[in-house]
């Protein structure tokens, strides 16, 4: 750590990781409704797309219990979310691009937070951000996987890059000794805008050639 | 721990899990076999069912090695089971009733184990009583995605809603500072009651009204 | 450690973990490809089918970081070969046998490099051969999750058996105070022949009589 405060620096981290919740439980909620979950599973999404991204980041660099378990506000930000989009999805599915926005602003705060923490770890620069990255990504991926879909983070768009350029900034700004704060805040603001705009302008990364669509079995490939 | 020696809480600790570890793992195996999973597939399945829910509680509140991979009296328990129902399956399908019930015979046992063993580990009571319900659930929602299904728990019925009631019981009772095996017990026999009747009443949670039942695709939703 | 010094040891395990890392990332790669994934998700799934087994590992044995987290060389070796994937995968689908024999190496690798290292955590012999064996068959597993599909490993051939020989054989030297790396040596290449036996006889594990091909539905299987 280097000028700041371990306080400040740690709720500054809880403020960014309990708006993040909120945002992603209700991505989860939504896709769990779509998929006609009940309210039990429409939570259980709502907590796992909060919350498996730093989870995950939590257990591999070693922080044991994870904030999400440890501290209870994690899981009423994300039942909170998840029982309004419950009751309200129909409503809520109007508000398509507040969502998509809401979601930048969540992949922004979660990657940013999730490289500080893994930096205060002692983990590696390159793992750092891609530890970020894994943090503002991860979430998605689980709640895909729990309805046994592909996560179209793998697939599409450009979600996964934004996220990589912010946690990147934090890990140069912390080899380089930059003051934490504008780092982070500058770091976040950069992750959301580049997400913005590869929605707006439906950017995709290349798609590899091969030889069919048709899917090859065997066990190595 | 409040009034009870350490030794007696973890020997009861024990039985219950080795008991809860025989009969899920006896779902996972039947679950592989009517996948057409080889006999590893349906050991795998077997092992999985029975110990990913205690190890995901173990990894989340830092009992490392899980319980699951130091002692192998649960790994011969489960994979005894996965070889009984891989040997025996058509005669076990036809039991479809005594599968039943073991299996909330499990449900109870786990989610107890479960909510002891994270209490013991000094987790929050809230998280404690959640850690628990994932002890009793956890199992089969990997069994479910390792055949890249969404887990019929998230969907429908009453399954983690018991656990809930089974795990809240021994948190509050241990902050009430309640004899802990009779409370234990109590806890168990409610979950498996609840269960049962929701089995037998055809109980499910509510579903969200949702504009349509196909899905939304879109990296946020 | 029996009579071999920390040094060579732990150089011995990380040439061991990189070529198999290689040689996996390829594998991770040609279903992302044949996924129509895109480079993120290509690269993504090369990492994952790299390094989900010995994270896995690590996490259950309570080696955290993770070696594939805690040094960069893994991702690296992990998006090299990713990329190389992406860019060359008509010309190395072709090369169809070449990339059987080139898993083989990496399930040989890896299972014997995961079962030392489970002994070195003081995990006892039985679980041992079985992170063995996970640390192999582990990345597979959760690459093919993550497009949604039931691992094959579960399904038909013999890939856990042969890894699970090997990590046996490991665990067993071992345990008669074998000279480590020779017998690392022998434990890999009988993995290796018997994975190719049983790719070139079509050798299968028996699957099991069941009333249907349908699927029950309900909870408990």
């Amino acid at each position: 750590m280097h000028g700041i405060d371990e306080k400040t620096m740690s709720e500054l981290l809880l403020v960014l990781d309990l708006a993040g919740t909120f945002v992603f439980a209700i991505s989860g909620g939504m896709l769990g409704v779509q998929r006609r979950l009940d309210v039990f599973g429409v939570l259980f999404l709502s907590f796992a797309a909060s919350s498996a991204g730093g989870i995950t980041r939590d257990l591999l660099i070693g922080a044991v219990p994870p904030a999400a378990i440890a501290d209870w506000r994690y899981l009423v930000v994300a039942v909170g979310a998840g029982l309004l989009t419950f009751l309200a999805y129909l409503r809520m599915a109007r508000l398509h691009t507040a969502i998509l926005v809401s979601d930048a602003v969540g992949l922004a705060l979660f990657t940013v937070a999730g490289a500080e923490k893994a930096l205060n770890y002692g983990i590696n620069p390159v793992m750092a951000a891609l530890l970020g990255m894994l943090t503002g990504i991860g979430g998605g991926v689980v709640r895909d996987l729990l309805v046994a879909r592909t996560p179209p983070v793998l697939e599409r768009g450009l979600y996964a890059v934004p996220a990589l350029v912010g946690a990147m900034l934090v890990v140069v700004g912390e080899g380089l000794n930059w003051p934490i704060v504008p780092t982070a805040v500058v770091a976040a603001a950069i992750c959301f805008v580049v997400r913005l705009l590869a929605i707006r302008k439906g950017w995709n990364l290349p798609v590899a050639q091969s030889e069919s669509r048709g899917e090859r079995n065997g066990q190595s490939g």
